[in-house]
């Protein structure tokens, strides 16, 4: 078997508990602050916008958490997920590094967002609430949970960004697939919506107004409940079942990782794959840690640590994490996922303790590495996931010259089959870098909130 | 374990041997004749065309053909690929049917088409060959060759029908992704396209006329040659991994299928699965085998068994098959890879012999169940696929009906997610069914070629 390229883990070894890595780091994670009072806020602050059950582990320092059997049962419709060896790629690449990576594209909606959607439905369920709300960019999210939705009987509104509702039909057509409402954002359901309209009615919309939107129907129906697809602990949290297979996986390939790489945008994918790592890093074990961002949105490689809104509307609670400010608006690029101000306030306390670094690449340079990535191990990489490749590739090739056998894994968070304009673009050459703008970061920097904590 | 859902085999357990169904056949398959001479016609006769490798395995009476190594070193890239039991369908439908799926939209190309294309490509390498040509409707099989080409080092050159060209430009890029070169049909590069072109320049091209390009191409070149995805006795073959698979996932299940499954549009999908299970029928075992077809292309369910045509320009040597005749236009539908006018010959003799049933859907009814089949098992299936799903559904409801707890067992040959418009035309009330043409039946087989055999 010293040959082989993936490994799977049978059905009953798939993980019984999720990983906290609150309950291991060094010091507590910022707790949310009201904007207002600047007032710690608790989980029956926000129980009219999330379930009980989601909210207590929200804020939870136990270290195991127990994945419910319902929620299992329906991970078992594409997990355990492959970890596979990339060996083509090293041949290609004349590294004496190995790759490994954990594929998340083969859930039903194509990336790792389904781990926490299915989760997040399940709580809601359990509490009586027969809807969720939710916005949603490029659809991924949205998609995600209408899947979940589906699965545990709630219906699933999406508010979509107008301009991506009506430039990728295909994601919408994905979620009306799985029985959700697809809305073009601003809508004239809400208040915050027809605001935008009377002011604009041809208005693209923003992922802030479609996120003001999705809460603003949660918090006015009892029976309606908000999910956000990152960011979040809970969300990290759920995710952390890809880490804790890698583990079981890389052991039946008798090999262990002295790099862990994942892109960043809200933090999800990196910390499901890393934070169980991160654990036996904190333990002794030497193990470097990569968070991959684009130089266009360079939340770790270039925001402060700072209290901040976690939406452009300065709608939500205040996280401590790394930012831009929330009045940063991301150019446009390729990978909608990666368009976002802040990080996941357990990624940011990660890379704040030590434990990881950050870098950041330009979006050509990353469909390049994306592109000879399909050519040699076929899949076709999500513009997201092609950051973590970027970095892969330049990790085995800096072993290549210092002529170490590194062990390198990675997440590959998703599938590109539904961003293959970007692939049209870039044979186009039509695909454009996009310089990082300082000015407007310091301008937006210059409007984040006064807390005293 | 009783309640697994999936089933994975390791590596080392990937069939060694393609299984060869000619040789158990109670007949022999009626050989290609020449259309002037009506002589049958040899490997050497096709040898502009086709490397002797593949020529060597269409007239094959052996009974297990080897995998090459190289070939199976490609094949592990996604292979074997899962046999998931669909409990949650089953529920949903109330029946007391085992409901087993082969799922080959795990392929890089996200269907069973790289089956064939890998081990054509190998073939092709190791004669010396530096090019292929081929031709592509809606994009899964030029796709597929564009990554096996890629993998052995080949040039592609795909004939893409110029309105499919047009219309579908995410599996063009995906085919430029792996590095072939994707033109419109009809072209200026060969005499087939020029001549079209000459009388309408703005023609949109057809599947048949992207056959004589391709076939032109290749038998024009020394170092290029041509390569089919369907239809042919060798890629019968090569898709008999699958079978061969799903019989030891099946064991893995303690389970035997009553019924096997497959949509035919070329053949090559039904073939793959179902001759390996054909064999066991042979020697004894009761297994009932379900050809399903579009109502409006109705080839196993309407058509003749009769020497014809593959193509519609009338280029090809005449195959023994069912068919509508080579010049039957079948109408538009979502299902592009099952509008075919013929069927594999090995297909054909396999009913002919009383060794298969086919029946035949609206693409309505075939996306109804499609959805079903999403909304609790998340896979979003290929339009071809859909028409499997419906058959399975009506018998696991048969099966509902009379009480019976049988095993039924398809091929879930691609996922949709190139296909989406599809599911948006069918959500939007757009998707209507096309009833079947017979004034234009019957006119096309009055076309027949005359040929004493």
């Amino acid at each position: 078997m010293s040959d082989t390229t993936k490994y799977f883990l049978t059905e009953d070894r798939m993980p019984k508990a999720w990983y906290n890595l609150a309950a291991d780091l060094p010091g507590p994670v910022a707790p949310p602050v009201h904007p207002g009072t600047g007032q710690p806020m608790g989980p029956e602050d926000l129980a009219p916008l999330f379930p009980m059950g989601v909210l207590e582990q929200e804020v939870s320092q136990e270290r195991w958490i127990d994945i419910p059997e319902p929620v299992r049962e329906v991970y078992r419709l594409w997990r355990p997920s492959p970890l596979i060896r990339a060996r083509r790629l090293e041949k290609a690449l004349g590294t004496p590094a190995k790759i490994f990576f954990k594929y998340e594209g083969v859930s039903p909606a194509g990336s790792h967002k389904p781990n926490t959607a299915v989760a997040q439905a399940f709580y809601n369920q359990q509490e009586g609430i027969t809807k969720l709300s939710t916005e949603t960019g490029a659809g991924q999210w949205g998609s995600s949970l209408a899947f979940a939705g589906d699965i545990f009987g709630l219906e699933v509104e999406v508010y979509m960004v107008r301009i991506s509702y009506n430039q990728k039909p295909y994601r919408r057509a994905l979620m009306e697939t799985y029985g959700a409402t697809c809305i073009p954002s601003p809508s004239p359901n809400t208040a915050a919506g027809r605001a935008i309209l009377e002011k604009d009615p041809d208005s693209n919309g923003s992922l802030g107004i479609a996120i003001s939107e999705a809460v603003e129907i949660a918090a006015s129906r009892d029976d309606t409940k908000y999910a956000l697809g990152s960011v979040l602990n809970h969300v990290c949290l759920h995710q952390t079942v890809i880490g804790e297979e890698a583990m079981l996986q890389m052991e039946m390939a008798d090999s262990e990782p002295d790099i862990v790489i994942g892109c960043c945008g809200g933090g999800s994918n990196f910390a499901g794959l890393a934070f169980p790592y991160m654990r036996e890093k904190l333990k002794g074990k030497a193990i470097r840690f990569i968070g991959v961002e684009p130089t266009s949105c360079p939340t770790l490689t270039k925001g402060p640590m700072a209290y901040d809104f976690g939406d452009t509307g300065k709608l939500t609670p205040l996280m401590k994490m790394y930012t831009l400010g929330s009045g940063f608006m991301p150019p446009g690029t390729h990978a909608g996922g990666l368009r976002y101000h802040g990080m996941a306030p357990m990624v940011s306390s990660a890379l704040e303790y030590g434990l990881m670094e950050a870098r950041s690449y330009q979006q050509t340079e990353c469909f390049t590495a994306a592109v000879q990535f399909a050519r040699n191990e076929g899949i076709v990489p999500a513009p997201e996931s092609s950051h973590a490749i970027k970095a892969v590739m330049d990790e085995a090739l800096r072993c290549k010259a210092e002529g170490k056998a590194e062990t390198i894994l990675f997440n590959l968070s998703g599938h590109g089959h539904f961003d293959m304009q970007a692939y049209t673009d870039y044979f186009a050459g039509k695909m454009t870098d996009v310089p990082f703008d300082d000015a407007a970061l310091q301008a937006s920097l210059a409007d984040l909130p006064k807390v005293a904590v």
